[in-house]
């Protein structure tokens, strides 16, 4: 995999291991980020890690987070503690003809960042319409955009995807020579996140039909 | 959700937000250990989190990493350096009438720990079978298990899971009363990891049949 000019790698987020996986396009980070409905945030507090899982949000360069304003991440957050935001997708399972080659096939990004407040009220209200258009697209203008209330209550915080990389494995296994005669299966069993059919709201009005978004749910860019 | 005896929360992995929405039972913690194929694991170095994605098995209250033992991570853990293993199932969109109330559906555990270089032989070729077997049941037989050297090229990390806790959302949307009237839908779209049909590796001998477990391939209860 190339590494362009607009590579956001820093020495912090080479990829140190099988460094053949690495990929530092922006193209590529943002597909990713893009097509993840969740990334893990790490946050340390008097020097113990959490990792809490959260909804995020790519606008151009800057990746946001939301929450509660009284939640202890997005304070810390918030306050532009050191914070590490990963997101991973899995496409596969690696079947190896040895268990020490079994892997997974997946992509996934980390960032590194300190992160900002946004206290902006147009700032905010962009990031809440692209936030429910990240994860469905379509449902942002066939639902109720936040009250002024709604809005305070809820914390937003932007970071720079500047310190990012990407790490992606495909294919099939890659055995050892001396293995090949070995009388095992090996490939890949291919894998991904799927809707099922639509569940309607027990108290939904009768008349409301499913929306097409709904019924035909799918992410961008994810085919098994 | 209830609280039994055997919980395994502590005052740093209560949870905070959404407190009806912890739970803390054993068993669930360990159902959705054992049906994630992944987890995040958070650790530090020099003040900086990582979160960084890889395979984890439980072996009974016991949780399990693997890398390379040329991994910072994984010398950062087995050095019993502060950690935080998160594991992440998500089961669903939740579309609400409102911006505000959109969710997801998704079960979470939270471990923090600090974990244990095993260097046993017999522990780690324990390890080693069930890794294999938690990504995929019926393979370890099916496949070389690791020369000496393989098993010396690979490190191993042990947590106890004693302070974790769960956390679940699922049904449909929770919208205020005062929405109910909106013309909008509400649901959830549900979500699952699903298998596609095998590929097999290009340079598969003739003859060799795909075996049940890939073509049949899903994770335990997951069911959407």
């Amino acid at each position: 995999m190339a590494e362009p000019a607009s590579g956001a790698a820093s020495e912090r987020t080479k990829v140190r291991r099988s460094a053949k996986r690495g990929v530092y396009d922006r193209e590529t980070i943002y597909s990713i980020l893009d097509e993840a409905l969740i990334c893990h945030v790490g946050f340390a507090v008097d020097d113990q890690p959490f990792v809490i899982p959260t909804i995020h949000v790519r606008v151009d360069d800057k990746l946001y987070l939301h929450g509660s304003t009284s939640s202890r991440m997005m304070r810390r957050l918030g306050e532009g503690s050191a914070a590490c935001v990963t997101v991973t997708l899995l496409d596969g399972l690696v079947l190896a003809r040895s268990w020490f080659h079994h892997s997974m096939n997946y992509r996934s990004v980390v960032i590194l960042a300190r992160g900002s407040a946004v206290t902006d009220r147009e700032e905010k209200a962009l990031v809440f319409r692209a936030l429910v258009e990240q994860v469905v697209r379509g449902r942002a203008d066939d639902s109720r955009a936040p009250t002024e209330q709604e809005a305070d209550a809820t914390a937003v915080v932007r970071f720079s995807i500047d310190e990012a990389s990407a790490k992606i494995r495909g294919g099939p296994p890659m055995d050892t020579e001396t293995d090949m005669e070995l009388p095992h299966w090996a490939g890949v069993v291919p894998l991904a996140l799927r809707a099922g059919a639509p569940l309607a709201d027990p108290t939904l009005a009768p008349g409301i039909v499913t929306p097409k978004y709904a019924l035909d749910y799918r992410r961008p860019s994810n085919g098994v």
